[in-house]
């Protein structure tokens, strides 16, 4: 089965992202607005997983999610993001969940972002990224929590289990 | 904010549920196959309504869900369902939710239920419903958690959190 490792960030903070995606993501009906940790993966061992992942949330606490620009990973596609700063706290989580038992390839760096925007023509592109690039973003929240889903034929993805940060979680 | 207590079936199900449900369940896309537990409500005390939920699961073991028949709550209305069998467990879980602090007026018998179809016009409704009926469904599985999620604005849904049944959860 196909599983990932996701944050979803507040209600205020998903309206925000839901209101640029209903338009520009067309991942749109496939998962709420989310900041992906680890990518989609393929394994049989849900019980190792959940164990690896419970040991790992332990060794992160509850931490400021802060959202402070609008960018995009042109040229290397047309997805345009919330960028989410880079905490200490996010990169070890994002480590952890990708090393170890847990070793993924990686394609890229790890860029924490919410997507609003993908598949988008050339021109639609330029111009969201425009417009929304006038507009400043900067919202903080708490994070203490993140989610393992797996992925259903549709590709549309369903939370699995819900795991809280921290020692005492 | 509008919250709601559900359980998601297995991959296997909710893939089977989607088949029918991308072309005739109008919430499609704000949720996956799920059997409500206890209906959208408003509150503000997320910390209540978890510390009862930590409490109620801990009282109600694992049990086997059992998917028996399609049928529809016609003619209140079009909805069409893959019936679960009335399990102990189930009945008092859902009791559980909607009682004391969690009081909540129920329109409604409690019919444990997914729903595949719903805003159906009334002759796709009967040709479906008839067709579903001439196939019979006999799925059993492990309910082991349920999911406490919340509304988005634009009528999707988010997991908050999952709590695993039983008393060693």
């Amino acid at each position: 089965m196909k599983y990932g490792v996701a944050i979803f960030p507040s209600k205020q903070l998903q309206d925000k992202a839901n209101s640029l995606r209903a338009r520009y993501d067309s991942h749109y009906a496939l998962i709420p607005p989310h900041i992906t940790l680890k990518e989609a993966f393929e394994t049989e061992d849900a019980k190792t997983l959940i164990g690896e992942i419970k040991k790992i949330v332990k060794e992160v606490n509850p931490f400021t999610l802060h959202v402070f620009k609008y960018s995009a990973f042109n040229p290397m596609n047309n997805t345009i993001y919330m960028g989410v700063q880079e905490s200490e706290e996010l990169i070890s989580l994002q480590k952890k969940l990708n090393t170890g038992v847990l070793e993924q390839e990686q394609a890229y760096q790890f860029v924490p972002h919410i997507t609003v925007g993908q598949d988008l023509e050339d021109d639609e592109f330029h111009d969201v990224l425009g417009r929304l690039r006038m507009e400043s973003i900067n919202h903080e929240e708490i994070c203490d929590r993140i989610q393992l889903l797996y992925q259903l034929d549709n590709g549309s993805w369903t939370v699995y289990e819900t795991f809280l940060l921290g020692k005492d979680s």
